[in-house]
């Protein structure tokens, strides 16, 4: 298949993209290189040294005889220019990881709030429009987050995208229907996937277009079978309070005798999944596309729960190290329960890589070994969700006052 | 009150800002006058005589020694401009009318579906970023539409925003909650303001403002107490085929000896208010504030329904014309039953204009009066909804071959 992967610069995109080529397709990496601003404008760096996307490619076709084409195209402001790309080259699928997708970073600053909107509305948007506009019946996969459907539960388990509900009628009757969960985000950036489901749903309707949205977990792990193949495939790591998933936080702070940074009582529970199973999934939506005219197939894309605070522990008795409960930026509940249903892609054969199996070699083969790259004073979280818990954000775990580097 | 009427020039907007204005309220317009050029974009005009903004308000400090003021600001492009009148400004209460209004239109071209979505995501959410950044409480009253339920009901009467819905819990128990309508637009236009409602969803849970989200039926008529007040006041009336409304049309059609175009079967039922009711609607909001912490208040602002070929019936009676049924323009159910909960505002005073009782006003005192202004050719209705649907839409009523003006 000739396969379209838009933001295949970044941090899963990037092992999507080298999984897919080394499966034989053809990969053309549709990226504006924001990620690679994002870090120039806040100051941080991946910990693992990473090229060029360029520099990248070409190692990969040194290594394999593969070549994976890049595009410099903007999604959100070069309209025209996807649109003349999608109806000369016109991909059998395309796979969309094209947005801003740091929950902090969302909620920065107003600018901040703003960008995210806009970068992420225009791009679902321009990409599903010219779809349309092309006549291109392709397949769009794209990357959602579990985060649509918030950390309340009722006690029923969070389906895969619909929920059936009862509904009493004027008869008396109560009727059953499925509808999509309802949204509940809890930033700007997932509030963003929620209006992507809305933009979804109507192009399928209207238009028939082919839709699958994988609402994934958190993603934990570095390397896949092909970023280990040279060290200038590696991915990216990100540590920083704004792009740094509570995982990789943790396991750099213990590599350099930080407090393991925990925010409330860590009593938020969320799911996870391991990059290698993260293209897994991908490759399998890919090979399972909804016919056209079906509503939008939804798989949540996770392997496993855990609490913040139970995944601190685990990690301070691996390596070593104190746990620091601080005031959390965000505004969310203290204590969730979460139950996920997760059957379509466990039917569909994935095999998970466990947490508890992995953690030890992210210790040791990423978090200590790039050790000597870290800026400590980049770890703090200082991105406060709203104007009343911006000022109890003062002091990092090692009691320095703070500021704010929006 | 020191009220801002964002999208003040436009066909509610302008006669809401007279009726505050009448009532001793302090009216700030803001407006970006696009819907002007969008009428020379479209090359029609309204079919009443419409005056400049700044002449219009003249007119009124003229008539009755009340200031309306006009800046003229772009919501979803001057966002600094916009803020920094927020902060010096500080209205008590904020009207947001500033939005692509019309479904035809929002499904014209790509180029017009991506204004629709960039425009008015971009406005709403400027206003309410704003809004937080410059810690102001005051209450947003927005114009949504009864279109975000979609048109089909299940059997049950369509709630005000907030549906109860029974969920099966892994207990085995049925829990009872209230959700938001699940979201299900007919076009780009409704979609943006299903986008919407997720937005005000958001900012009233993270930020505590307090919003009202009008959902309005069809507005009719062209009156209101004020706008009779000098011809100059005059509200604009259209009748093309992307802005005029379903009524407009028929009135128009029959002033000048047109077929009365029903698109499909006319077993649409729609629902339907006065443009005098609308006005009192949004003052009755304003006294009707929530708390702050509360959730969005959500009324459905409309007072009868009624199917699409029995208003075609009725005005073809009363005026004497022919109806033509041509091929619909739209992807929608042929036939529906709308039944809508309106309680809130009949318990909080309105005392609703009936159909029946001022259709023959809008025969007389406007189509008939002003039928010399018609352009013929602006009449057809264009913008198909999918590619399959554009090419049936080739003849008008009088048979004559038709060609896209897109």
């Amino acid at each position: 298949m000739k396969i379209a992967v838009l933001g295949g610069d970044g941090f899963v995109g990037w092992p999507t993209s080298l999984h897919l080529s080394n499966e034989g397709h053809d990969i053309h990496i549709l990226d504006n290189l924001s990620r690679r601003w994002i870090d120039t404008e806040l100051g941080v760096q991946s910990l693992t040294p990473m090229d060029s996307i360029q520099e990248r490619t070409r190692i990969w076709y040194q290594e394999t005889g593969r070549r994976i084409h890049f595009h410099l195209i903007d999604l959100a402001r070069d309209y025209d220019l996807l649109k003349g790309w999608l109806a000369s080259e016109r991909p059998d699928a395309i796979i969309h990881f094209a947005e801003q997708r740091a929950a902090p970073y969302s909620m920065k600053s107003d600018r901040h709030k703003n960008y995210t909107v806009n970068n992420n509305v225009s791009a679902t948007h321009n990409l599903l429009n010219a779809m349309v506009e092309t006549g291109l019946d392709a397949h769009l996969v794209h990357l959602g987050t579990m985060g649509v459907y918030g950390y309340s539960t009722v006690g029923a388990a969070i389906p895969e995208g619909y929920l059936p509900v009862g509904i009493d009628t004027m008869a008396g009757e109560t009727v059953k229907q499925e509808i999509l969960y309802p949204a509940n985000p809890g930033s700007i950036y997932h509030m963003t996937k929620c209006l992507d489901q809305l933009l979804f749903q109507f192009y399928a309707k209207n238009d028939g277009v082919r839709i699958t949205d994988l609402h994934q977990g958190i993603v934990w792990g570095t390397h896949t079978d092909q970023t280990r193949r040279h060290v200038q495939l590696v991915n990216r790591f990100d540590y920083d309070g704004d792009y740094g998933t509570v995982l990789n936080r943790f396991l750099i702070q213990a590599a350099i005798g930080y407090p393991l940074t925990v925010h409330g009582t860590g009593g938020q529970t969320r799911a996870f999944i391991h990059i290698q199973d993260s293209v897994r999934c991908i490759e399998i939506a890919l090979k399972n596309a909804p016919r056209r005219g079906e509503r939008v197939k939804i798989f949540n894309q996770m392997t496993e729960t855990h609490r913040v605070r139970d995944l601190a522990e685990l990690v301070a008795k691996i390596a070593g190290a104190k746990v620091a409960y601080l005031p959390n930026p965000r505004k969310e509940a203290a204590e969730n329960e979460l139950v996920v249903q997760n059957e379509q892609f466990m039917a569909l054969g994935l095999d998970p890589i466990r947490l508890a199996e992995g953690l030890l070699s992210e210790v040791v083969d990423v978090a200590k070994k790039y050790a000597y790259r870290v800026d400590r004073s980049r770890i703090p979280a200082v991105s406060a969700w709203t104007r009343d818990i911006a000022p109890t954000l003062d002091r990092d775990p090692e009691g320095k006052a703070l500021k704010s580097v929006s």
